[in-house]
């Protein structure tokens, strides 16, 4: 299907930085002045100064994997390795970029099929080898760090190979993809069948189909196309106790539905290989447009109203005033002048952005749908700004992991984070975790720039996805933001005196993986830690599935 | 909330025969000829016949079970325990009408609320006493049934007492709901706040939320609100490993989602005692109309037209000819005239009736969904009845099980059975399943009425609901059905080369319970019954949770 993409030298997103957004002077005034930024560049070390560790992988399990893969596909090079030495959290990048504390993996596998995999998990389960499933090595939480917990060597399972689209059904509207193909690949292979997935996550561009299930993604659709978990009609996935096949019809109640445990289980409970999805026909048409609501209450409520009379349009996303104001600054002066001076003609004291994104079968039914929208919108203060505020965030959903790179070399700490609660306490939380990540991070210095917005919503609550920037510690960057996430997961994770479901989830669309699993008790209680480990150890009896990830 | 229902000798849905639907003079002619019955009816026996066990229960398990929930709550008597002595399937009705093989319960526990629920289940761990929780009572694959297992002793757990409505979040519009609520009452606290679960099986009458959770329930406007565990934000399970709670925030990626797991766990993974629950406005408008298609496949065309363009009325019903033409002549001869001739009219040859249901919150919106359905009908030969038609469907939601009482008194096997698989082998499944009940079931005599439904339609396929009469075997009535069943479940769960999701599922509404567990195997594979078997373990160590339903 594709070129295997180039995990090489990964100090950021963007391939040894090459296609990082740049930011414009005013971006970069504005930034410096607000964080108290040196003003010097900090740049990844480059990779010939990065130490990796001789392979540790015992010969006969070398030897073994190359007789059943290829000898080629078993990669002891320092270049395949590094290259899958964990994901794209700001703490992995950070590492990367001073090649501090990397987990490198002992050889990297390029199974070609699902068979493949499941002999590649006998193997390794035979000569005690942790195995770390790899696809777009996108994670955000440490799911793809190269960890090997009690073993004695580590290898990533790279799915890039398993890249076909196996199977169309245009009467069912179901389609199995291998677990491997990447979102963009998979988008233009079913857009020759009519259709799509709809599912745009900003790791769109490198993110594959495996890593969307086993982590149980939204993408920035997802009021209308749903989450990618509920897309799932099967799934097939390889295990140490041998090969699972789940899916038959599209509901059944045939005890509990144990998709949602082969999905979301991060690479720790099996390897998926193939995925059947639910497809749509791909729009005809689409419309994106944005309104300034005014103030965080109202505009959650307006969203709200969508939600709960279900007119969302397929793309909503509410930015609080922080975000709204500092997209503009990073976006340039002219713009931020601009709407500056539409909002002095309106009575919007504060300013949050709205974006809305309809897609549909015909102009007819888009226009309908938008109207429903907006007249769901009718009782709320807004200011239309039209599509071109929309066509805006469109030409920018994917550039935030780019435009990350660029604020990486000028030493800020940039990361990003997300939650989900019910909306009567949605507010309250958003203000309680904004505030445990300034109180943590000034401490350092100037206070940081907290955002905030609602991109999913749901008639019982919505999501909540913070980006903070703040000016980097140099001596202990990654402390720096361990802290700072702690503290906010403990503002999250806080139970709530007679309010059982207002605390919020630890991650709305990011997985566990490391950085998680220390809260996730506080989330699924002590039973439910305790399944989670009777399931690894039903189907990974000796524990060689992403040691460390999700499961303790 | 509620006076207790009264579970004693239990002939049928209808407390000894009261209430039982009378069939027509019509209905009996039609039925008598086309199952060729003898003419005499056959009342069940009465209770006095029964014969009850004396009660296993050890007296230190009981003397302790009274003193946490009184001595009234731990009830050891014959008419207690007939009327848990089971549920509602064909054969449960049967062997509770000759007193043959009945499995009775050593004792009726009904403790008070969550926290007594969870120490009943200590002290039977303890004392290794099995557990079966009971709710409704009107399972109908066994999911009741009083098995010991391995234990000395069985008590069943019935939640009645715990009835209440605990809270009420309306801006999120969540509800918390105690299992043993029967929906009738749970429907009436909170249409008092304005709101409606909308979840309507044909149960309705008598099961409990805890039920409708444990069962993966699915309404008859399941197209309109969802399955029932699409409404499920939070349970609170009472386990032998201790309590547990799960729910935080409407969506999460916290790793895979056990919510699935604790519901769809059919009392076997442990009890639940309270669902946090999404709950709608309730709707201010509602229309029920009907429609006659021609022809199976067209007619299943057309609802898929309607789940694909996402237009589907809240309730969407196809009946097969079989199943119309069973109904009008159940229902009456003037109304089947009276079709017939309307159908001479047109241009009908297999007439199947569609039923569609709207709710809506105002005028405006149910006229605009309407015509939306209706348009996607347009391409699709039909016969408008109009409201008649719906009401009358309408009026008889919930007569079903009434009239099956009626049916068992004239020496008719009459069960149902279903499934759900994707719209690219729903006919071809539809045909193999009518195929083996055929064959099976005309070894004993004249050929059996088999009627089949699609009730719930998906954008990816659609369930199938299968209703039989034949005139009941007088030597092996239970042998009969369950060669039936056995004969129905093959075909559907059989392997279709080449389409891994074309087979059907065990159960798309009605659970796993006894009846369906020796195949349970086939549609989750042998992995997926061992990570069930690890959950066990996990919250039930020494297996007393309804021992012998859904996990071997």
């Amino acid at each position: 299907m594709s070129e295997l993409i180039d995990h090489t030298l990964r100090g950021g997103w963007t391939a040894s930085g090459a296609g990082a957004a740049p930011l414009s002077a005013h971006a970069l005034r504005w930034l410096s002045t607000r964080l108290g930024l040196g003003g010097e560049t900090t740049p990844a070390a480059p990779p010939s100064l990065l130490e990796v560790p001789a392979s540790a992988l015992p010969e006969p399990a070398r030897a073994e994997l190359g007789e059943l893969l290829g000898e080629h596909q078993v990669r002891t090079d320092d270049t395949a390795r590094l290259g899958r030495a964990g994901g794209l959290s700001y703490v992995d990048l950070v590492r990367r970029r001073d090649g501090a504390d990397l987990a490198v993996p002992d050889a990297v596998l390029l199974p070609a099929d699902p068979g493949q995999v499941q002999r590649v998990l006998e193997v390794c389960a035979r000569h005690d080898v942790a195995v770390v499933p790899f696809g777009g090595g996108t994670s955000v939480v440490g799911g793809v760090a190269a960890l090997r917990g009690d073993k004695p060597a580590v290898v990533a399972l790279d799915l890039a190979r398993l890249d076909r689209l196996v199977s169309v059904d245009p009467v069912s509207r179901l389609v199995v993809l291998q677990a491997g193909v990447r979102a963009p690949e998979a988008e233009s292979e079913l857009a020759a069948h009519g259709f799509t997935l709809g599912h745009f996550p900003q790791s769109f561009e490198r993110a594959t189909i495996g890593g969307f299930a086993a982590t149980r993604s939204a993408g920035q659709a997802s009021a209308g196309y749903g989450r990618f978990g509920d897309m799932v009609e099967g799934v097939r996935v390889a295990t140490p106790a041998g090969e699972w096949r789940l899916g038959s019809g599209p509901a059944s109640a045939a005890g509990p539905d144990l998709r949602q445990l082969a999905i979301g289980g991060e690479g720790a409970l099996g390897v998926i290989t193939e995925v059947a999805l639910r497809v749509r026909p791909k729009p005809a048409e689409l419309r994106c447009e944005a309104l300034v609501l005014d103030g965080w209450q109202a505009a959650a409520d307006a969203v709200r109203a969508l939600a709960q009379h279900r007119v969302l349009a397929d793309v909503t996303r509410l930015s609080d005033v922080d975000e709204t104001t500092a997209q503009l600054e990073l976006a340039g002066g002219v713009k931020s002048r601009a709407l500056r001076t539409l909002l002095l003609g309106s009575r919007i004291d504060e300013p949050c952005l709205l974006v809305l994104g309809w897609e549909a079968s015909s102009a007819a039914e888009l226009k309908q749908r938008r109207a429903a929208t907006l007249r769901a919108l009718g009782g709320f203060r807004a200011l239309r700004l039209g599509p071109r505020g929309g066509e805006a965030w469109q030409a920018n959903r994917f550039a935030g992991p780019r435009q990350r790179d660029a604020l990486l070399d000028l030493g800020v700490c940039v990361e990003t984070l997300e939650t989900a609660t019910c909306w009567s306490r949605l507010s309250e939380l958003r203000s309680a975790v904004r505030a445990a990540l300034v109180r943590e991070l000034e401490r350092d210095g100037q206070p940081p720039i907290v955002m905030c917005h609602l991109a999913h919503a749901y008639e019982t609550g919505a999501s909540l996805h913070f980006t903070v920037l703040a000016a980097r510690s140099a001596q202990d960057p990654v402390g720096q933001w361990e802290r700072a996430k702690a503290a906010a997961t403990e503002a999250i994770t806080q139970r709530v005196p007679g309010h059982e479901l207002g605390r919020g989830t630890l991650t709305h669309q990011h997985a566990v993986g490391t950085e998680h699993r220390p809260w996730l008790e506080s989330e699924i209680g002590a039973i439910g830690t305790s399944v989670l480990a009777a399931v690894k150890g039903a189907v990974d009896p000796t524990g060689i599935l992403n040691p460390g990830k999700l499961i303790g």
